[in-house]
C-alpha cells in the first residue's frame, strides 16, 4: 500500500508528570497547554504491532487525565495523543501480518503513537477485529469504557452486593454499567445533575436515580440506601455529594473512586464509620486493574464487550464528531455537553 | 469473704448508640453528660465469670469513645462504664474458681458491670494473671493498649512495609508502638505537637520525630518519606496534617484511622492519588481485629504483652490518678494532659 510520509496529528507539548496540573480537576478547561496540531514523520509498526489508518480516535476522560500529566504515566513530548480508535491495518510487523487490512478496534499507548492522529500504532495483542454490524462509533470505544464498566461490575459482585451507586450516572461509562447490571439482576442507584437524565437512566435499567441538586437528595439517598443496602459506591465526581452518598451506606461500605469532576475535594465528615462500620476509600485504575487480572479474564470481557454491542444491549451514543483541525476550538466545548462521547475523525 | 452489699460506680446515663455526639470528635468535654457517680447493688459473677475489687482502672481513648456512644457498641444506662484494669478476684462463678484471690489484669464489657467501679464482673478468659514485677499501673492498661499496638504492628509488617507513620506519637500507645517496633527494626516516623515530645520519643526508639506545627513539617515529611518509604499511616487525629502525611506518601500507601482527635475534618485534597498511586484509606477497631484474629494470635499476643511489661521495654506512663469521687471534676483536664495515661483508683 501506497503511504505517506507524514502524518497530521495531537503531539503531547510536555515531557514527564503534572505538577499543579493534580489540583485543576480532572475536565478540561483548553486544549492548548497540553497538546498542538502538528505534522510528524508516519510511524512505522515494530515486531507485533501493527499500523492503522484511524477512522474515530475516542476522547476518553481517561485521556483528558493523561494529556494533563495526571494518569500515572509518563508524559512523552512530541508523541499523538491518544489511547483508543479504531481502523483499518495498512501495515503490519512481524508476527502481526495476520491483522493486515482488518478493520479493528484497538488500544495504543504503549508504542507511543497514540490515536488522536491520522495514523496509529497498536500490539497486536491490543487489536479486536470487528465485526461487521459494528460502527465505526461503537468501535472507537470499545475497550476502554466496556473493560471499565466490566471490571467495576465484578467488584460489585466480589463485593457480595446486590446495589451499587454510581455517580455522574449519564456518562457514556455509566450507561454501559447500568445496562449490563439490569441484565445481571444488580440495582443501579443512579446520581445525575439534570432532571431530564433521570428519566433517561430509568430507560437503561436503573433502578433508582436521583439528582444530587434536589432540595431532598439526602433524605432520599439515605432512604435509598436503607432499603438496598450498597456495599459500592462507584465516583466519578469525588465532590461534597459523593461524600453524602458514602456516609448514607452501611456497614463495609467501599467507596471507589475513579474520578474526580468536582473542583471542590470531598470531606471525611466522618472518619468514625471507618473504624467503627469498616467502611474505606480506595480508587479504581483500568491500567492496575487489568494487570492483576488473569489472561482469561480480560479475554472474556473482551468478547462480553464485542457481544453487547452487537446484539444492541450497548451502544455508544456521540454527541460530537470534531476533526483534528478543529480540535484546538471544539474540544473543551463538546467534552462539557452531557449524555454522550465525543470522537474524533483524522 | 465479706463483701458488701453496694458499691459506688461512674455508671451509663444513656442506652444504645450516640447521635449528633458523632460529630463532637473523640476528646472529652465533660463527664457529666455521659456518666454520673452513684451506689448501685454489688453483682455477683456468673458461670464462668470473677468478681474483682478493683485496684486501678483505665480511661483509655476507646472509653471516652464508648460513653459518648461512639464506638459501636450500645450504651446500658444505669451500669458502670470502663472496659479496663486490674485488682483482686474476690468472688467466682462456677468454672473460675481457679482465679479467686489472685491479682489480674482484665477486661469488662460482655458483663455490662465495667472497671470504672469499686467492683468489676470479667469473663475468666478475659483476665491474665500478673506476676509480682508488674504494678498496678502496668496491670490497669495491660490489655487494650498493648493488643492495639501489636496488632497494628502486625499491619505494618503484613503491608511489607520497613518503615511507618504514627500521629499523636506521644500517646501511651504510640510509645508502646514505638518501642517494640525498634525491636522489631521497624523505623517509626512520629508526629507530635510539641518539640519537647521530639527528644521522648526518639528515646523511645522513633527513626523520626516532626512536629505537625512546624513551618518545614510539610517539606520534612516528604522528605522522609522520599527515604523511608513508609506504606502505613497509623492515625488518630484524622486532621489536616495526616492529611498532609498520606499525600507525602508513595504508592501503595494505606491511612489507617483509628481516632479522631482533631476538630477540623480531613479533606481529600488529591483524590486521583486513590486511583493512580493505589492508596486507600481505611479504618481500625480492636474489637473487630480481634474477631478476625484467630485465638493463637490473640493468646499469642496477650503473651508477649505481658512479657514486654516484665522485662520493661514497655511502661505505663501515668499523668494522672483520680479517685471516682473527683472523675466528674477533673478528669476531663487530667485527660488533656500529654504523653501518659489516666487512671481511676476506685
Amino acid at each position: 500500500m501506497n503511504l505517506p510520509k507524514a502524518m497530521k496529528a495531537l503531539i503531547q507539548k510536555h515531557d514527564g508528570y503534572a505538577g499543579d496540573n493534580e489540583r485543576s480537576g480532572f475536565s478540561l478547561e483548553a486544549l492548548d497547554p497540553y497538546v498542538e496540531l502538528a505534522e510528524i514523520d508516519l510511524p512505522s509498526p515494530d515486531k507485533g504491532q501493527v499500523l492503522m489508518k484511524v477512522a474515530r480516535a475516542a476522547v476518553n476522560p481517561s485521556d483528558v487525565m493523561f494529556i494533563k500529566g495526571m494518569y500515572g504515566q509518563p508524559l512523552r513530548k512530541g508523541l499523538p495523543a491518544g489511547f483508543e480508535g479504531c481502523g483499518t491495518v495498512v501495515a503490519a510487523g512481524a508476527g502481526a501480518e495476520g491483522l493486515d487490512g482488518m478493520r479493528v478496534a484497538f488500544v495504543a499507548g504503549r508504542s507511543g503513537f497514540g490515536s488522536w492522529a491520522e495514523y496509529a500504532v497498536a500490539d497486536a495483542a491490543m487489536c479486536i477485529p470487528l465485526i461487521d454490524g459494528v460502527s465505526d462509533e461503537d468501535g472507537a470505544s470499545m475497550i476502554v469504557n466496556p473493560l471499565t464498566a466490566l471490571a467495576m461490575l465484578s467488584i460489585v459482585k466480589e463485593a457480595g452486593s446486590k446495589s451499587f451507586i454510581v455517580t455522574a450516572a449519564a456518562s457514556q461509562l455509566c450507561k454501559l454499567i447500568i445496562g449490563q447490571a439490569a441484565a445481571d439482576g444488580l440495582s443501579a442507584i443512579g446520581i445525575v445533575r439534570r432532571d431530564e437524565q433521570i428519566d433517561l437512566l430509568k430507560g437503561h435499567g436503573a433502578a433508582h436515580v436521583l439528582n444530587q441538586k434536589a432540595d431532598d437528595f439526602d433524605e432520599r439517598i439515605a432512604e435509598i440506601c436503607r432499603v438496598e443496602r450498597p456495599l459500592i459506591l462507584l465516583d466519578a465526581v469525588a465532590g461534597p455529594s459523593s461524600s453524602t452518598a458514602f456516609h448514607a451506606m452501611g456497614r463495609g461500605a467501599r467507596w471507589v473512586i475513579y474520578g474526580r469532576l468536582e473542583e471542590e475535594p470531598p470531606v471525611l465528615h466522618e472518619p468514625g464509620e471507618l473504624i467503627f462500620l469498616q467502611k474505606r476509600i480506595e480508587g479504581f485504575w483500568l491500567t492496575g486493574w487489568l494487570a492483576s487480572a488473569s489472561e482469561k479474564e480480560r479475554t472474556a470481557m473482551a468478547m462480553q464487550a464485542q457481544s453487547n454491542f452487537a446484539s444492541g444491549r450497548w451502544k455508544t451514543d456521540v454527541t460530537a464528531v470534531v476533526s483534528l483541525d478543529d480540535a484546538s476550538g471544539r474540544l473543551p466545548d463538546a467534552l462539557g455537553e452531557p449524555n454522550g462521547k465525543v470522537l474524533l475523525a483524522p
